[in-house]
């Protein structure tokens, strides 16, 4: 059985995989912790282990700052979930995560040079994930937090910046809104318009629309649309919570009520991160010129070949078509250079930075299908972090 | 400068180790993670990752047990320290304590081949310790605690069994007791003696020594005579711990009384797990055919060329002497064996069963600089595994 993958002439893209073949990839899973130096003679084991191991414990106790230099902790990257927004997949739990934080820490390494292990959690309890990852602290140097749900994603990396000196990133949010931000800078040349006259709509107000909004309105958006499951969020909406009453003030500046056909009605580019669907009819509603960016995982909202009939620029989030508007491009780069620069935050700076740098790479050619580099360009990963070590 | 490496002519071994070429093979610390499946292509990318990986996550939430086989979970190896009992440096802390818990790791893979990460805590409460394995429980599929002081160990250990439904075993406990044992077994060859009839004396009630005194009384030893740093165990003794009192009832059939001298008059085995020194003038009241186990490391209790002239059989815990009674016979095929019988516990039968297999490879070529196998011999993690797995 074939996954669904839909074979789209105008994007040129069809990756057909069975499910035997993803299934057999994964048995025993995807890591494997090697050591660094050798262990063949005895030695290679008075060096690695007793005794002359005893010298780097005494200096390091001495000096911790050696710790920084003499093990690997400093620039180790735990990808930490608790299993309750997964992919479009949604609260499956931390044993049913973990084929995706594997994933993700050897994406860590294959593109951004780090060493990562996922931690998956067996509490939901914010409070319980910070109390953990405090007493863990000396083990790691850097947290990316992943599919972890909405609103509680929010309150958690807040409060675990705080609580940890180091890096500390939910992917879901930054990564996805960096992405986010790279492609439309460079859609909107491909269109014809400028950032600052287009109204982006975005379907999703969890962790990646939260997050897309923000950054969309710090790169001076004309106007933002968020939506969430009830609708456009406006100002005399009821029941909004702390934080989407906070961009009802802030975004949708016309004033929109209704649902996602008024909200895309004249709109320039709808962000989908919302694994719903869009209608076709919604889309039909948009300006001429229009931008499509379908990211949920692993149904997008709507397939490239339909979003294509009602827009010049269509992006998704998989490898398997064109435009892939993945956060590959962004967290390890993003993870490097903070750490490579020593930086004890990720700041906003730093991400649009990133955004920056990865539309830059695309820049010179420009096309329809072609917004942001192959997540497989290996210019890639050294780029986004020479560019957030620059801001720090 | 050189670590102190004693030339012995006698034993033959001098491994001359420069600070500086220990401490370069620390620089980033000596693990590394990799991917195990290729990530080159957008395929690659599409079978690790998105969409491909969703297939596997919904298979686990649907079918838990899948994590089993398809994760690395369940025979990843944690290396857990709290930093409190760290070789024999005593409590440096957690950071301090990892490169010796990075060399851990890295021995699981080259003689278990086990993958294997180390976790190590800020926070030396044992309810703390346990409560942050028990949230970290989908992330690991069994627990070598590591360097933890005693009497804590004890309880910790006890406890994290009961908690946790995975393979636990402190392995300064009883990796150290298994290859004694086996180490002394064969040495009781070499000098012609029975276990039966020999007294064993332990240096030390820490850690090591109570799980020492514990698997040689299970081997049926003669006697067994138990001193911390006041002196002998016995029952008249006052202000001895729970676990003392309960060993004071167990060993020491003659009620001696005194410290090592007293100790060590008539013995037939001396086992230092102590970090201090044991005098010359103890040693020479031991009986003719003495065996002599300096185990303390990095600094043994007594240099093999000093132990050589009161004993027939001297051992240490060190790479660089003969006979190495170290841990790194026993834990690799430990957990090996028990995560391959899929064992939920490592009970005293099988760790006197890996003490035989450690014991048996070494059985054929007796002689007084050889009672254990190298801890290079290949044969020796597959043996003890075999065995452990065998005795679930």
């Amino acid at each position: 059985m074939s996954i669904e993958a839909t074979t789209t002439p105008s994007t040129g893209s069809h990756i057909s995989l069975s499910e035997q073949e993803i299934f057999a990839a994964h048995v025993g899973g995807k890591l494997s912790v090697t050591s660094k130096v050798p262990l063949d003679s005895l030695r290679d084991l008075s060096i690695a282990y007793t005794p002359g191991v005893a010298k780097v414990s005494r200096a390091i106790a001495a000096d911790p700052a050696l710790a920084g230099s003499h093990t690997w902790a400093s620039r180790l990257v735990v990808v930490v979930s608790d299993g309750t927004a997964v992919l479009g997949l949604g609260d499956i739990g931390p044993s049913a995560s973990l084929p995706v934080m594997e994933g993700k820490s050897a994406l860590f390494k294959a593109f951004g040079g780090l060493d990562s292990i996922p931690l998956v959690l067996a509490t939901t309890n914010v409070d319980e994930i910070i109390e953990t990852l405090v007493r863990l602290r000396p083990s790691f140097g850097a947290v990316n937090l992943e599919d972890i749900s909405a609103p509680r994603c929010f309150e958690l990396e807040e409060r675990l910046i705080e609580a940890l000196d180091c890096p500390v990133m939910h992917d879901d949010q930054h990564g996805t809104a960096v992405v986010v931000l790279a492609a439309l800078t460079n859609a909107a040349k491909v269109v014809g318009k400028e950032l600052s006259a287009m109204r982006a709509v975005i379907s999703g107000a969890g962790a990646a629309g939260i997050a897309v909004a923000q950054i969309l309105l710090d790169a001076g958006l004309g106007d933002v649309v968020l939506l969430d499951s009830r609708g456009i969020v406006h100002q005399d909406r009821v029941g909004l919570n702390a934080i989407k009453a906070g961009y009802a003030a802030r975004t949708n500046r016309q004033g929109l009520r209704g649902g996602i056909a008024e909200a895309l009605d004249g709109a320039d580019a709808v962000v989908g991160v919302s694994s719903s669907t869009i209608p076709e009819d919604a889309l039909a509603r948009m300006n001429p010129g229009a931008i499509i960016f379908a990211l949920s995982n692993p149904d997008p909202e709507v397939m490239p070949d339909v979003a294509q009939r009602y827009a010049t620029v269509v992006a998704t989030g998989r490898s398997d078509f064109p435009n892939q508007i993945n956060n590959v491009l962004a967290f390890p780069g993003i993870f490097r250079g903070a750490l490579d620069a020593g930086a004890r935050r990720i700041t906003p700076a730093m991400k649009r930075s990133a955004a920056n740098a990865i539309a830059d790479l695309a820049a010179g050619s420009l096309a329809p299908d072609y917004i942001v580099p192959s997540p497989l360009d290996p210019r890639v990963g050294p780029a986004v972090a020479a560019a957030v070590a620059a801001a720090v």
